[in-house]
């Protein structure tokens, strides 16, 4: 378990607590530790103390996730990349923001993004809330240069008032970018999806997977995959104890360089963490993705050059562990990891307020 | 009720039964008539023998409905000009394309379009599974220039023969545009809007319109926007007897030319029917849009040149009428039109079935 600890940048204590637990595990026999890393769907997300559910909220945020009007053009939703219709993704390599601009990095599906601690590729957003404001203000998302020209717009579509009111709790609840973040963050906390086979099977189902599936997930922890990806997401540490909300587990990509996959993948391109904080050691260090629905959010990679699982998993333990893979073990574990889909969230389509009286040419005008 | 005759164009026998209704009604008392105009919406669309509703075909329509894949570029879907979230319109005057181009026309409401019985502002096309093949192969909407390639490329997807299967009752059922067609067309067909507070008062409770309310539907009535308006839909005779499938109902637009509205608003920049068929008699000749849900779908007209609907209600009665209206007067019509709105259909949201281990960048390149 010490290994993956010598990538990980931990913000706050967690170092201290994988080194002892690590130590702890020591004295249990490698299947129960291994089981430890192979852990269930929990029911409820993280939430913040500041920013408590309520489905009032969910509401609100469902139809601000689905607003156009939130972007600069107008055309812009959360669910344009995000979509809902297709694991709250794309299925593109990177995607076309509000400015006609590219998207440098892929849109990573938002399920279960509620179990996760920090956000985007690089891990440089440490809330969801903090992480929609971003996505509003970022040029190559949705380009909104002026937070107060976005409010007086909202602000200005009459059935947003109740919305926000009810959401709030208050008749004169602001319509502020603020409130906004809170109701989209709350919404995207409710995206969890229970019930893949793999979580029937670690509650107890021993036939939930089949035997081609169970050997992949052997090969999973075996091969090393687990070492980074373990935990409730796949993610790393479970949150909790070991790790908080803005905490993050980090680790190289790639950590060999020099095989025959950086070029063609342009894996050496984006340097992850570095790209912000210029300092060295944070070269090519990324935030571990989760697994869970991989099978439904093609393709793979911060940059999409993955197109399929096959070749996601023959680069991973090529670049991270040094391993080639025989076909029948790749085929195995893209078993396994198609297991790891869950249940979808049954969505119902909001209605959006309707734009007062005027074209959203115009209403784009003001 | 001979006035509008003047105006339609009817392919089949609508103009001799209109003018044996028109005749007929010349019995009853003026109420009592404009009570016949006045319809509520039926419980039921209209259905061809040839494509009967069954909601596994609706299921798998709704799904292709949201498909992104069926256009050129990949980025387009029927949903993305209709969009559910928005009274299955835009809110745009005109709509960008697949492949860039922007549509001439504006995107109208496909809500109760089961109720219509021909398509396009100028009713050119004449089956709800006709319009979706030429809304396909438009330059200026999908784009798909090849229907083999589009078939070729939503085979590919496994998640879909299962889909096609349960939809046309056979294990090879064939993944054709025809089919497409029939799916879509059947989860249009299923998109009525019931329960408005107008269909309450017409179905006998007489409090559910407020008195402005019944104010602008007695204008509605006598400054003559029922003329063409009426039905079951607001947009001319009530399928059926009088009007069957393939039958289009029209009108001149603008009637008088001439007015304060033909330069700023565009209306002579686009001759309806002429357009296509270089008959000088169709110049200016429309189908009769319907109004139910009319609040929910700014803005309006052929050309979205109308940006609210006291500017509808003003231009209309110029143009057509030649009335001027007071503003209690708009305002009274506009509270009526506002009551049409109808209970929107609840829709889940599908999860599209996944490309198969390809980027959609490399699917599209197939």
């Amino acid at each position: 378990m010490i290994v993956y600890a010598w990538h990980i940048r931990i913000e706050k204590t967690f170092l201290l607590v994988a080194l002892i637990a690590g130590a702890a595990s020591c004295l249990l026999p490698p299947s129960a530790m291994a089981f430890d890393y192979f852990q269930s769907l929990p029911d409820q997300p993280l939430v913040p103390a500041n920013n408590p559910i309520s489905h009032e909220k969910a509401d609100l945020g469902k139809i601000l996730f689905f607003d156009t009007r939130l972007s600069k053009d107008g055309k812009l939703a959360c669910n344009s990349c995000h979509s809902l219709t297709t694991a709250a993704s794309d299925g593109m390599a990177v995607s076309p923001g509000a400015d006609g601009k590219f998207t440098r990095r892929s849109s990573p599906s938002l399920l279960n993004i509620g179990l996760q601690t920090v956000y985007y590729w690089d891990g440089r957003s440490k809330s969801l809330e903090d992480l929609f404001l971003d996505h509003l203000a970022a040029a190559d998302i949705m380009a909104v240069d002026d937070f107060v020209l976005l409010e007086r717009r909202i602000q200005a579509i009459p059935g947003y008032r109740t919305a926000f009111s009810k959401a709030f709790n208050s008749k004169d609840a602001q319509i502020s970018v603020a409130h906004m973040a809170q109701a989209v963050a709350t919404f995207l906390r409710t995206l969890l999806t229970p019930g893949s086979r793999y979580d029937q099977f670690i509650q107890g189902d021993v036939n939930a997977l089949s035997a081609l599936e169970k050997t992949g997930m052997e090969l999973f922890r075996t091969v090393g995959c687990l070492a980074c990806h373990f935990g409730v997401n796949f993610a790393g540490p479970a949150p909790g104890p070991a790790l908080h909300l803005g905490d993050g587990f980090y680790e190289l990509f790639p950590n060999h360089t020099g095989t025959i996959y950086d070029e063609p993948l342009h894996l050496l391109d984006d340097l992850g963490i570095f790209e912000v904080s210029n300092n060295p050691q944070d070269k090519r260090l990324w935030r571990v993705p989760p697994l869970r629905n991989i099978a439904l959010t093609a393709p793979y990679f911060h940059n999409g050059s993955a197109a399929d699982l096959e070749t996601a998993i023959k680069v991973m333990a090529l670049t991270q562990l040094r391993k080639e893979l025989h076909a029948d073990e790749i085929a195995a574990i893209r078993a396994f990891l198609e297991s790891l889909t869950g249940t979808l969230p049954e969505i119902s389509l909001p209605s959006l307020p309707v734009t007062p009286g005027i074209s959203i040419q115009e209403y784009l005008r003001w």
